[in-house]
Order: C-alpha cells, then sequence, then structure tokens
C-alpha cells in the first residue's frame, strides 16, 4: 500500500475506534470528521450536560508534507506509539503539542 | 441547484471567507475540515501563542436530516441570519448551541 494511504487509514482506524466508546452521559455523541482531500482528521465529543453545553475536540490529526501531525489528544491514549506499532516511523510523526524547540528531544519528527 | 448541495456551498463559502481573516498572531492559522461525506464542517484556530498552545474550533456546522445544525459558533458573526440571507429557509437552520426546550422559541429550526 501506498505510505501515505496507510497513513490516512491508520489515522482512520484511530478516530473509529474512540468514537465507539459511548461518552459516560447519552446525550454527548462523538462525530468524527474526516477531510480526506486536506488530510485532516478530527474526533469531536458534543452535546449536553443537562443545561450544560459539551463541545470539546478530542483528537486532531493532520498529514503535513508526508507527516502525520498530532494537533490535539485530550485523552491518555499514547496515540504516537500506537501509530509506531501500526508501522509509522518515528520520525513522519510530529508531536504538534510540543513547541517547536522541544520537539527535537522527543524522539519523534521535528516538522 | 439541489437544496443540499446548495446549503453545503453556503457553509463552505461562510468558513472559508472566515479562514482567511488573518489572526493577529501570526503563529496561529485557521484550517478548514469539511467532511463531504458527513456533512460535516469546521474552522479551527491552531497554533502558538509564545509558549502556550492555542487551539479553537471557532465554528461547527453539520447537515442532518435535510436541516443545518449550528453546533459551535465563537464569533460574534450572526451566521443563522447571513444563511438566511443566503436562501436558506429559517426552518432548515438548527441553533444547537441552544437547549432543545428553548429552540421552538428562536424562530428556527428544532430538529
Amino acid at each position: 500500500m501506498d505510505r501515505l494511504e496507510h497513513y490516512r487509514q491508520c489515522i482512520q482506524k484511530l478516530l473509529i475506534e474512540d468514537s465507539k466508546i459511548a461518552p459516560i452521559n447519552g446525550e454527548i455523541e462523538v462525530e468524527t470528521i474526516f477531510d480526506k482531500e486536506k488530510d485532516r482528521y478530527l474526533a469531536v465529543d458534543l452535546g449536553w450536560d443537562g443545561h450544560r453545553r459539551v463541545y470539546n475536540c478530542v483528537f486532531h490529526l493532520d498529514i503535513k508534507n508526508g507527516k502525520i501531525w498530532i494537533q490535539r489528544n485530550q485523552t491518555d491514549r499514547q496515540i504516537a506509539e500506537e501509530l509506531v506499532e501500526m508501522g509509522v516511523p518515528k520520525e513522519d510523526i510530529v508531536l504538534g503539542l510540543q513547541p517547536t524547540y522541544a520537539r527535537e528531544h522527543t524522539g519523534f519528527g521535528v516538522a
């Protein structure tokens, strides 16, 4: 399989898996949003907790210049490690949540 | 033009317009994420304010059962009104940010 196509499938698999875990509150749903043209992939919790609006982007991953950027991860899942286990080389994963100056010390990609 | 296709184009136009307004801080970019298969449309600000990570979903609109749901609007733009001006009937716009019991009093769609 083409390298980028493999990356796309890994990302979608992670997010779809996550979206199947039912939130504790039945009024909250998990939406996956996959922009396959621009290679941007999100999972968002949204709904209501009683009268309180809930809206939270849980995951956001992009593919830019051949690398997977983790832009957001609001869980305790080590998704960079999970991607490595799925065959993505560390240097092709950028921890977007780490500031640029810190990335070179992470063992993952820098940009 | 097909009604839903018109709605899709209205939503994308609003979000693309918004994404062209450069954030004050040059290290923040606006990403549009359009899932055309599931009809979910977002605009997200992301980047850095110095050492502080910035991540904020500015707009999120879905099309569900033939209606436009405004799931998120972090601006002072009256996008429901803008959609009406673009020819979308009020009853086809659901203010997802309003709790269900309040929607019938908004003059917009209820579900």
